[in-house]
């Protein structure tokens, strides 16, 4: 029987070897295994090609039968649509691309899939996939949908003990939390919703004080009281990191392909050689550690063309972005997993390995990561935190709204200056060639400057039209790369504040039970100084948010507004040159 | 019984008031009696509006009835078309505007019916519109569409002797020519076309020795042999002539309306008034006076809106050129005509109207033109001369196809940057707007530095698209002027060409004759030398035209890089002010 497949959502290609695909159209797939989140298929056109797996989803006569599958697929059947509460929904008001958005030029903005994936998305994962002896084998960028970066909310909605889960971080605090569950939430209510992010972060198990670890002194994270309120304590040591000379790598005689970036951190001065795969996986690493800390999204993965040139060079400011803002973070730039990234010689397989093991079993994850933090003296305002928080929240709205509505309009710019402008000018250019070649027919000496000095013009004007439609690259580029970037924040923030609300109301819930008499003063005063503490990483990591933000956007209007302002002096210098021409003509 | 007519050509309504019509479309008339050369009419689709009168044939069921009517309307129906030869049609390969083709900005070409029309075209007069009482009875600019200007060819185009003549040139040189054909064509056959430039340009006339005339000291004109070949002798009192303040004056107690132009010649220092309808009748007395001068077409007329700021902006720049094109001219410049139009005072009727008269009764006119002429000592090489007019052809033939092109183009680029560059860039100052004002609600006292630099970049870019919208009518709207003028002249030359090849056909065959014995040496020889004096005056304009050319478009070319400088440099000007801002930010 063949393998059929429904489109949750219209999917327009972009790309060769993609094909478009209308919302409830039936698809014919070749296979339900995913190649880097994408999936073979022909549409109802007949047409055949690539299109995203989480745009569809995979039509079974039998769905118990799928766990018998080599794939070990939890299809969309196995998560009824009623245990995915509305609430989470309208929490989650981060916009998604429109598919579609970043046709033009190189795409600048992660393509996500609408919306309602987060609910609906399919993980087509194989156990093996996950284990250490694949990690090299595996060919570059090879890792699932699951764990795509662009599907951010993706990180929380495994679904607890039903067959193998992706996500460590949930299943470790999770169990954690179900252990201890028994003895303290007598008292104070358990969110009924087990898939929100509050729960599956770790913050609820935080906050009713069910999270238990040691913490070595080397794992201890300070939050300050600074001039704007709470704030992460400086890195002492801060440094930054290259990212060079993309090369294409092959093993097992040239039957695997991969590009290597060469990464060298200015504290240690070594370089190091680092796959995609690497980062992705540090990725994977630092979002399953870090509830309350946006963890800046990896470029965008890529089915085909992934040895194009542009794409290559795409990927690699997109890293450069990516390192940027990982090394500028207190928190993630000083973190264990990440230095071990930065700082392992890959040919020391062995070292790589230990480093690589040891993150994956960090004790001090999720609910845990929480307990690492330690506050400033004084405990903070509630009323005052609820207040920032809601004002951050309509700000990150206001903010993701109008970062949309500009790379729309930037795109669409670079599109028409590579496109019409540079035509415009060019037929200008063009015409007053034509003209001067009339011109030359005249056989008057008197008109040859004229007509030499008419044909420049026409020169110079076709090298305008070029100007035009080189100038998006060096300048809008770049804003569409700051964008991408923080939209990838803005789509993170929903999430860190819902953990902080769920904090709050827990707060709520136990000043209540206290007056009732339910709860013993003692217990409601530690459920304070634990929201005491995710409030202070929440607020911490805004006031981080907005200084790189007003840093990051005052530097690339300054560097967009300088390449404008060459842009035009470029042109004004050919067209005074072209002036010259006339003035012995 | 309705009035009808029947669409001759596609004309596509450019302007309010206006309505469309397809070739061969049938229409009804509100009047048979045009309004500055348009009809008012009711198309097959029921649609009331104006079009141009010459793009219709109106039909009668009984031709020779219109003889009785007020109007005395020589009809379609009085020329059969076998009587247009195609010869001629092939000589004027003079490319006619396209209908629409200056939809925008505003139409800066005359507005040409299709090409055909010189042969096909009908006139509407009626006899007392040429009288002196209706000279300053009538509305501005209320001559018919026999003398508009934009329609080139009628000046040639009456029917001789059928009914009273709106062009005292063609019947005066016929009649004299007629009056002496029984004694000199029986050797040198004539032109069986009687409507061919040639014949009716007094050309034939004068090669053949019909011309007559005496000769005043005031109007010799004399071909000098200069560097590059014959040319006009230089005015040796050259002047200009400013046109200032278009004013709204009224008469019969503000019943009738018309717009006056001051004129101040450098020559008199004396200001005089005159209107569009004094242009346009000088326009008329001297394209009958000269038939190888090409005399610069006046702007065109226009039934809508003529006392529209706009319009009478653009009247008044056409006017000035033409006046520009007048004054450089050493022949235009200098006959009596012109000098009566720029210096009797208008106050003055009785001097005015002595003028007038005298001017509509020239004996030196067309034929007699000829006789006028006074060329360099030694005779042209005719085997040289049709080589240089061959060229002259080839060469007006590129550039008339290449203005057309390039104004095409301008037109189009204007109209780019007036919408579309505009749009863009606008676009792109509102989503950095949008971007400051959600930047605003971030309650972070360090950002207003940036936002208000945001804000400041939004701006400037909204002032950047109004730049790119008000640049066309500083550099781009000078061309088409250029452009349009020119091609006035371009669509003169097909004539005067004509005029030239006719007279060399005749010495061609002269000699034939000669040989054969059945002309006398004496004879031949008379016709050479009235060739050779056609001749220098041809070589004479079209050195003239190339020298005005290459000034007018050396002149318009830098005035174009001038402003195109300028506004890129405004633009950075107003970028680097952008930039600033960031500075403190």
């Amino acid at each position: 029987m063949a393998l059929r497949a429904r489109a949750l959502y219209d999917f327009n290609s972009e790309n060769p070897g993609e094909v478009s695909v209308k919302e409830n159209e039936i698809l014919t797939l070749y296979s339900e295994q995913d190649i880097e989140g994408w999936l073979e298929g022909v549409n109802s056109k007949g047409e055949r090609g690539l299109f995203p797996a989480s745009y569809v989803e995979i039509l079974r006569n039998d769905a118990t039968s799928t766990f018998n599958n080599n794939s070990c697929t939890t299809s969309g059947d196995t998560y009824p649509d009623s245990r995915y509460p509305q609430q989470n929904k309208i929490e989650n008001f981060s916009k998604p691309s429109p598919p579609g958005f970043n046709a033009f030029p190189p795409p600048a903005l992660q393509r996500q899939p609408p919306q309602q994936q987060q609910q609906q998305q399919h993980t087509y994962q194989s156990p093996g996939q996950v284990s250490d002896d694949d990690w090299d084998d595996d060919w570059d960028d090879s890792s699932t949908v699951a764990d795509e970066p662009g599907t951010v909310g993706g990180r929380y909605h495994d679904y607890e003990g039903n067959g193998p889960s992706t996500y460590r971080v949930s299943t470790s605090s999770m169990s954690r939390g179900n252990a201890q569950q028994a003895k303290s939430s007598a008292t104070v209510s358990r969110n009924l919703n087990r898939f929100s992010t509050f729960v599956k972060s770790g913050g609820e198990a935080f906050v009713l004080g069910e999270a238990s670890g040691f913490v070595k002194d080397g794992d201890k994270i300070c939050v300050v009281m600074g001039q704007y309120g709470p704030e992460w304590q400086e890195n002492p040591y801060p440094f930054t990191c290259a990212i060079d000379d993309p090369t294409k790598q092959t093993k097992f005689k040239g039957m695997k392909s991969y590009i290597s970036y060469k990464l060298t951190p200015t504290h240690t001065q070594n370089q190091v050689n680092r796959r995609y795969k690497h980062f992705d996986w540090l990725y994977a690493r630092l979002v399953e550690k870090f509830p309350v800390i946006s963890v800046p999204h990896i470029p965008e993965k890529q089915a085909t063309g992934r040895f194009e040139e542009d794409f290559i060079s795409k990927r690699r400011k997109g890293l450069i972005w990516w390192m940027n803002h990982m090394t500028s973070h207190p928190v993630l730039a000083r973190c264990d997993v990440f230095q071990h990234f930065l700082t392992c010689n890959s040919a020391d397989e062995k070292a790589w390995k230990q480093g690589k093991r040891k993150a994956e079993k960090d004790e001090m994850v999720g609910a845990n990561f929480f307990l690492t933090i330690s506050t400033p003296a004084s405990p903070l305002d509630f009323q005052e935190v609820e207040s920032k928080i809601d004002g951050f929240k309509t700000f990150t709205k206001r903010m993701d709204d109008s970062t949309l509505q500009l790379n729309a309009t930037v795109n669409e710019f670079a599109r028409k200056q590579i496109s019409g402008f540079k035509k415009e000018y060019q037929k200008v250019g063009m015409s007053f060639k034509v003209l001067s070649q009339a011109f030359e027919m005249d056989q008057q000496v008197y008109s040859t400057g004229l007509n030499q000095a008419i044909s420049f013009t026409g020169d110079a004007y076709e090298a305008i039209g070029e100007y035009f439609a080189e100038q998006p690259s060096k300048d809008l580029d770049p804003i569409m790369d700051l964008l991408a970037l923080y939209q990838g924040h803005l789509a993170n923030y929903p999430d860190i504040i819902h953990v902080q609300k769920g904090a709050l109301t827990k707060v709520k819930e136990s000043q209540k039970h206290v007056e009732e008499g339910k709860m013993d003063r003692a217990q409601a005063e530690g459920i304070n100084e634990r929201c005491n503490i995710i409030s202070c990483a929440t607020l911490a990591e805004i006031q981080h948010f907005h200084q790189i933000r007003v840093r990051d956007f005052k530097a690339q209007m300054q560097h967009y507004l300088q390449q404008q302002i060459s842009f035009f002096q470029k042109i004004t210098g050919k067209l005074e040159e072209a002036l010259q021409k006339y003035d012995n003509a």
